[in-house]
């Protein structure tokens, strides 16, 4: 790890994201997993875009409860985000078809916000990548959802996943974002907040 | 596979790389590896950017010999470019230092050719992706050089490895192109080819 002085601290990720754990350990991090309790990811009507999974993020940090003195507390919220909506996780299959749908042909946002929290400070940051669809066909939709069930998945993807190598055109920004962490960024962003 | 008609075909994928077998793979794609033989992948001095790429896939594709009737097969090479120079594959571990402290702080392109050809006809395109590098420390590209040994890679790196993670900010285009194959648009490109 190169990040100075982080083997003084316990890093803990309050995540049940596989994802985020995958991306997490690439990076060669040592870190615990520690979920206390389930928070409700709601938020005020008025937030748009990156304020969203910002506001969440902290608010999981909030719920998380007291972090000891050399503990580091990371909790992340991602968000997909269309012509001024925010498309959630698939209720069921057909929600899932109708998100896929919208977003087939289309270019959207996906936003990540992370809140980095200690006992006496916390940061918070985001990233956004835009993901270029083609236009999707229903078979293609159909096999997808019977295959990769993506109902844990915020807009009903996920692009490391078989709809993401036929339909994605291209990204602008972090790939890893799109997955659930900018984990570039975090890692930059680990190293100024313990070292700033 | 949501390719009408490429169940009537043999695909052929005369490539080395473990990365393109897998991308390949993961679309659903059936198809066979075969190399007849080492093609030297020299081009004209005056080529620039994605037309050496082109040329050397097409090369590939020709000194591959006899296609058969019903036979598909697919060649790619892919190339690093910064600042109107190629970037090749490192020749040893001083050279691959060389090349990562180049990329670092910058942004540079990838590009991809592609040639799809049966026994009457070929198709050629290409990719580009803008990979912006941070700032790498001495000590990170030691730590990957010696851990990953990026010597089969052009521009001595693999943005499917830890570098990938830390090292990447973001890029503009696709990311599986940086990986050496442009899944999405091959998987376009053979529909044409096949069904036009």
């Amino acid at each position: 790890m190169f990040i100075p002085n982080i083997d003084d601290y316990k890093i803990i990720l309050a995540s049940a994201s596989p994802r985020r754990h995958y991306l997490l350990k690439e990076i060669g991090l040592e870190f615990e997993i520690k979920l206390k309790k389930l928070v409700e990811e709601s938020y005020p009507d008025n937030l748009v875009k990156e304020e969203i999974p910002l506001h969440i993020a902290k608010k999981k940090a909030s719920s998380y409860g007291a972090i000891e003195d050399m503990e580091i507390l990371i909790t992340a919220d991602t968000i997909v985000w269309l012509n001024g909506n925010v498309l959630q996780k698939p209720i069921d299959r057909d929600d899932a078809e109708r998100i896929l749908k919208e977003l087939s042909g289309k270019c959207h946002q996906v936003y990540t916000g992370v809140c980095i929290k200690s006992s006496y400070k916390h940061l918070l940051f985001s990233a956004c990548t835009d993901v270029y669809f083609k236009k999707l066909t229903y078979a293609e939709i159909d096999f997808y959802i019977n295959n990769f069930q993506p109902f844990d998945k915020a807009g009903a993807y996920g692009i490391q996943e078989w709809i993401g190598y036929i339909g994605v055109e291209k990204i602008n920004g972090s790939f890893f974002n799109v997955m659930g962490l900018p984990i570039q960024k975090l890692y930059t962003e680990l190293d100024d907040f313990i070292n700033d």
